[in-house]
């Protein structure tokens, strides 16, 4: 199995992963910062969400968070469940995108731009020769993975060099500056991957994690949510004949990603579990994006503190997904386009989170009366 | 009635307001718009709300919207209906709240520095004298208004003075270079007025439409409940006495706001007709800036396609003018501050709008395939 070379010098060796410690937030911060808020010249919690976004910042960063380096991490890889007609898309736009994000015309670029975050655009698996793409990561693992409807999408060191990849290039957009990392993803097909993941891991009915995508018809809805069952009796008989219960909690979310997944989605959910690893807010985009972090969440529980789910998507898996996390996403814009477009538009609010808590005045410097009619 | 200096050169006689024609919009180049943001290089509606938001602004601005140069407008005034003891703050707050706007210090000053848009405070009503304030607009007509729940919260003359201070603000604003007005208010007391007009412009049940504002206890809720049913019936009363049927609308809408509005609510009420007779769109804020445009929309139902509402409030009378209205918030964050913040934190969605449609690279220019397969 290739293995970049941009990537070697941080890869013990091809096809390993090594998990990491996540610390846990500081709770003292967390108290700190809540105790400013209520001294603001506002009444209590009444900017919401802004509130709630501040005191999670300060958990992970300590009190004064900052989001003056966003960066935006796009990983691209190409899905062989797309043989079964789920896509409204050919294959060859996963390549054609990612072309688009080098020359600067896709969403992200345009959104990214604005929030004046950096993008970087990672092949872990595309079905396309890139090598002659300037400004791209070349991390390809494999051309695309298997058709997860009649075999494993991925082999288990396939699945451990994505995880790696996605942790290096947390790690790389980190050592270059970045406090907080927006996820995105191109893949075409890489919905039905995701929605399988979720019907898996939650579990959820294939009705209600298997959504339009990119706006198929429902010919091919049909056939998306054929795939997806497929794809779960298949690696729900494999689980049951190999090992049963023997198996530890860890290796069984890795077969999961191994049958169901896909090199990007893998490569997203190393990159949640590195950055939390170095106490790096993770903006998570989508229902894709979200199915890679629930992975990093089953795989590591520590990682969910470190995880702000940007948006609500349109697919109705999402809704499902983000219930049994028990999370508010920040924006509800019924983006349905991915590429990490909803983490990048949700920036303005994370940062408008640090500076409520940096900026504002107090109560008592402003000279403004509180709720007990002196001024304290 | 006194009107202040600096506003006397632009209003015909104290106490008169002339309605000004409000354009509609460009439906070619909503249409035109529509046609860009379906070559572009994004599955058709991918982002949702962002598109949604691009067609309405290119209909006020035409095919390249643009939000360069935001403005925000924040009217303070205080309210007699404070006596009913209908608030968690002392009154004297409004006050020193828009000493802290002045020092900028306060949530609207830290939001929109983030969104380089320039605050301006205006005191149409503030019950305490505020000459010594540089840097404030000084557009005070009283003293606050008087108490709803008692008597008729404003003169006919009042009124009119009050949506002309907000009609040559919003003309300043735009005199000045602003392409987008964000509307927003201070004045303890104000979510009783708002709700009262709400109660009777939709209209809507007291218990619907009375919230918790700033965040006061059972007891209080109670007795604003109370002051809003007593300043109903009273208005009702004197509607039915006065003129039953034979009233114009537009007099008739002119009689609510000055039986139970506010300086503020008025006089942003004259921002929103101002701003649409000069095709700038307006970011409406939380529930009372709300109420305001609700007052603007009953004046002239041509102003609601210049209004673009930016977040649901917590308050929950919000929701109901929301839904009655049939529009749909930007932001749903759980704010319940006001001052302008949902505005103009939803000014990053509204750039990241224009910019879609006029930076984004089409199928076609970026070499993507469309669902047809081919590339066009």
């Amino acid at each position: 199995m290739p293995v970049p070379s941009n990537l070697n010098q941080n890869n013990p060796r091809p096809g390993s992963y090594t998990f990491e410690q996540i610390p846990s937030t500081d709770k003292q911060a967390e108290a700190a910062c809540q105790r400013r808020l209520d001294q603001l010249t506002k009444p209590p919690g009444s900017l919401g969400l802004l509130e709630t976004l501040a005191l999670r910042l300060a958990g992970i960063q300590g009190f004064a968070p900052h989001v003056n380096a966003p960066a935006v991490l796009v990983f691209a890889a190409d899905h062989g469940v797309t043989d079964e007609g789920v896509s409204a898309y050919p294959k060859a736009v996963t390549a054609q995108m990612v072309a688009n994000f080098l020359s600067g015309g896709a969403a992200i670029n345009v959104l990214a731009k604005l929030a004046q975050a950096r993008v970087t655009v990672v092949d872990v698996g595309v079905d396309a020769d890139l090598t002659h793409l300037r400004g791209l990561v070349h991390g390809k693992i494999r051309r695309g993975t298997r058709n997860m409807a009649r075999e494993n999408a991925m082999t288990r060191e396939e699945v451990l060099a994505a995880l790696d990849t996605g942790r290096i290039q947390a790690c790389e957009a980190i050592s270059r500056g970045a406090d907080i990392l927006c996820l995105g993803e191109m893949g075409i097909g890489n919905t039905t991957a995701a929605a399988a993941l979720v019907s898996c891991l939650l579990p959820l009915d294939v009705s209600a994690s298997v959504g339009r995508g990119t706006g198929i018809d429902d010919a091919g809805y049909e056939r998306k949510c054929a795939a997806v069952g497929k794809a779960l009796q298949r690696q729900s008989q494999a689980s049951a004949q190999s090992h049963s219960l023997a198996l530890a909690p860890r290796d069984a979310v890795l077969d999961v990603l191994q049958a169901l997944g896909g090199l990007e989605i893998a490569a997203l959910c190393g990159a949640c579990l590195g950055a939390a690893a170095r106490r790096i807010p993770v903006l998570v985009d989508g229902y894709i994006v979200s199915s890679a972090a629930l992975c990093a969440i089953r795989l590591d529980p520590a990682v969910l503190p470190y995880l702000i789910f940007a948006h609500r998507s349109v697919e109705p898996g999402h809704t499902h997904l983000l219930k049994k996390l028990g999370v508010r996403p920040l924006l509800e814009c019924g983006l349905r386009l991915g590429e990490g477009t909803g983490a990048v538009l949700a920036l303005p609010l994370v940062k408008a989170a640090c500076a409520i808590l940096t900026e504002m005045a107090t109560f008592k410097s402003a000279g403004v009366s509180n709720t007990s009619g002196g001024t304290t």
